[in-house]
C-alpha cells in the first residue's frame, strides 16, 4: 500500500503526541478493525456527529447510507467532514484519579467526500464494503436491483489527511504514589460476537454460512458454554 | 430523573423515525452504558470529532480533558458541540445485500458546554465521573492536588436536546427473497473485560481490589479458562 500524504497541519497531533502515529500500516490496520466510525459535519454553524459504517480500500474509505439522510447530502454535496473511529482497548487504574486512563486506538480522517454517481463503481464500492465487513457474503445474497442501487448513496474520502492516535501500557504513577495499597494495572477490553440468532422466518435445515463462520471467527466468537 | 426537554427541530430525527427515542430513561441508559462518545466541534469551519470519556449525571453529561487541549478550549470557550455515544450490539445479515443492517443504539447531544470553574465544584465533577466509570475507585485512590485540578478542564453539557436512535431485531427482508438459501439472522455483539493485568511496579501482596471486581463484573468479566 502507498503511504499517505505526511500530515498536514490541521492534521497534525497537537497534544501528547508521542500517542501519535502517521503511517499508512497503523492508520490502515485501526480503520481496519472498526466496524462502526463517527462522522462529523456542519450544519448552520453546528456539528453533528452521527454513527456510520465504513469501508478501507487501498488509501480511500467508503461510506453509504440512504440517499435521503441528511449527512449523505451534505456530504454528497462536497462538505467538510471529519471520520473517526476509535476502538477502547483497556481501563488503566493507576494509584491517583489523575493519571487513570484508557488505552484505546483512533483514527481521524479530514476531508471532503466524493459522491459516486455510475452505477458500476457504486455497485464494485457496495461490494467491497460488504466484503470489507463480512468477508465472503456478498456471493451469498441478492445483489442490489437498479432501484436499490438508486436508493443508496455511496461517499468515497481520501485518507491523505489521516491521523492516529493511541495509547499502550501500563499506568505512568508518579513516584511518591508507588507506594500506596491501590491496586494499578489494565482492565483489557475486548468485542466478541455471537452466537448466531436465526431470523424466525428462516427456512429449516439452513444452517449459519461460511460468512457468518468467518464473521464469528473475527470477533473471536463467544463459547457457547 | 426529570424529563428532558421535548426535542428541538435541529434534534428531531428525520430519516427512519420509528428509530427514534426522545425519553430520558432511554437516553440516559444508552449513555450510562457507553464509556468513550465522539463530541464534535468546528474550526475554521472543519468539523473534528474526538473520542472523549463521558459521565453523565442527572440531566448533564460531564466531559474532562487537559486544559491544553484543542477541544477543551474551543468547548469551554462556548463554541457549538455535538456528543454522540453508540453501542454496536449486532450485525444484521439478510438474504439482499441492501438489507443488511446493523442492530446499535446511539444518543446525539446538541448544545455547548460550560466550563467549570470553582476548584470544589471541579473535584466533585471528577468524583462523580471516575464514580460512573468505575463505582467505589475514587475512595481507594489519591484524590487530585490541586495542580493537577488546575491543570484539568471539566466541561458540563446539558441534556435538553437529546435524541436516541436505535434499531433492534430480526432482518427485514423482502417477501420475494424469503425462499431464498442464505442463512439470515443476527449475530450479538458485546464489549467483555478481563483478566485484570497487574502494573509491573504493583508491589507484591496487592490483589485487584472491590472496585476493580465491580468494573470487571459491569463489563462481564471473561471466563479465564
Amino acid at each position: 500500500m502507498s503511504e499517505f500524504a505526511a500530515p498536514s497541519s490541521r492534521a497534525r497531533i497537537r497534544r501528547l503526541p508521542d500517542r501519535a502515529a502517521y503511517d499508512a500500516d497503523t492508520i490502515a490496520a485501526i480503520l481496519d478493525a472498526g466496524v462502526v466510525g463517527h462522522l462529523g459535519f456542519v450544519v448552520d454553524d453546528q456539528p453533528y456527529v452521527v454513527p456510520v459504517l465504513h469501508a478501507r480500500v487501498g488509501t480511500a474509505i467508503y461510506l453509504h447510507g440512504s440517499r435521503a439522510s441528511r449527512a449523505m447530502r451534505v456530504l454528497g454535496a462536497g462538505a467538510p467532514a471529519c471520520l473517526t473511529v476509535t476502538h477502547l482497548d483497556g481501563f488503566v487504574l493507576a494509584r491517583s484519579a489523575f493519571h487513570h486512563s484508557v488505552n484505546y486506538r483512533s483514527v481521524v480522517v479530514l476531508g471532503r467526500a466524493v459522491a459516486l454517481t455510475e452505477p458500476a463503481e457504486k455497485m464494485a464500492a457496495l461490494e467491497a464494503f460488504m466484503e470489507r465487513v463480512t468477508p465472503g457474503r456478498w456471493a451469498e445474497v441478492r445483489p442490489p436491483d437498479a432501484r436499490e442501487l438508486k436508493a443508496t448513496a455511496v461517499l468515497r474520502m481520501d485518507l491523505g489527511e489521516a491521523s492516529a492516535k493511541l495509547r499502550t501500557g501500563s499506568p505512568h504513577d508518579d513516584e511518591g504514589d508507588l507506594g500506596g495499597s491501590a491496586w494499578a494495572g489494565v482492565i483489557p477490553i475486548r468485542t466478541v460476537a455471537g452466537p448466531p440468532d436465526a431470523a424466525p422466518d428462516l427456512a429449516p435445515g439452513i444452517a449459519p454460512s461460511a460468512a457468518v463462520r468467518t464473521l464469528l471467527a473475527r470477533f473471536g466468537a463467544e463459547r457457547g458454554d
